[in-house]
């Protein structure tokens, strides 16, 4: 028997915060419950799982880590296209386009991102991706590079949207995802 | 009843081309078969993926991919640490360190892998791993930064080194890895 506690974040309204969360984690597991805390993709990209692990390990609470696919290989999967090839994308980059504050992060290294030889996946990147598509043609990366929005990746409701660095911002609002969302951006993503 | 054809990489010894392999594909679909192409991690993440997808489509054969735990993450649960995290890596980058010709590739950008805020995974990466520390330092990451070799990540075989960028070189030998590794880099894999 399992009671299943919903504790996911939703875009925009109000969500269980992650010290809500952590205090669970460890209410439950002294009461000798086993308790499995269920993330969408992986728990090491962007799934702020050092918090958790921090906060059970202060506990004295022993715990087992199960790896997950990541929304990045979901939307590969999806697309049939790989994030890496031989000659076009040596490098694979992951990001979030959504700082704590819920705006662009302000520690990003543009040239990095920029580099026309990478494939980068852009996590919770939907609501600032007019302004990194702006930033990333100032630092050089040509408009015709390909861009493809992927929502919902690893479901069955998934839907991509096919553009470019000059065009995603445009064909955004037409897309108009309501699931989360990844966002790649490289020269490997083309035919 | 189903019909196994081992066609793994095997480090250092003579391994199936990725034509041999790209032709039996097809042949086999051809006749009929239904070719399951299992690969160790995810297929998207220097799989080769493209090669195989591309012959695939030229021959007008349909495909499903179904996406799976690239050895990042794998080694990220074992170690019991996140790849990001808030304040100390807001970026992930996965690079391989072994090139078409099993020396060091001649495109890498240096200083997006040298950024002190990225964690960065090298596949393929035990080989050449003395070079690639020697640039990341001479490019300005520090000798302290933390470096953990995992050998047999996703596996119960799993082995971990846990060392710096200053010491990894001179650790490796004793460590004497034989499975596959996969090397993380970075600040955020520290206590």
């Amino acid at each position: 028997l399992a009671r299943l506690i919903f504790v996911g974040k939703r875009g925009g309204r109000p969500s269980v915060s992650q010290s809500d969360i952590n205090t669970q984690l460890v209410s439950f597991a002294r009461e000798g419950a086993t308790v499995i805390r269920l993330k969408g993709g992986d728990p090491s990209i962007f799934g702020r799982a050092n918090e958790e692990i921090a906060t059970l390990n202060a506990a004295g609470i022993a715990i087992e880590i199960v790896p997950g696919v990541t929304a990045a290989t979901a939307a590969a999967a999806a697309l049939q296209k790989s994030l890496t090839d031989r000659g076009r994308a040596s490098r694979v980059q992951f990001m979030t386009a959504h700082g704590p504050s819920g705006e662009m992060p302000d520690d990003i290294d543009w040239a990095a991102l920029s580099d026309p030889r990478a494939t980068t996946i852009v996590y919770m990147g939907v609501r600032t991706l007019p302004l990194l598509t702006e930033r990333l043609r100032e630092h050089g990366l040509i408009a015709t590079t390909p861009v493809i929005v992927v929502e919902n990746a690893g479901s069955e409701r998934v839907r991509c949207l096919n553009s470019t660095l000059g065009d995603v911002a445009e064909a955004l609002p037409v897309f108009a995802p309501e699931g989360p969302c990844v966002v790649l951006i490289g020269a490997a993503l083309g035919d």
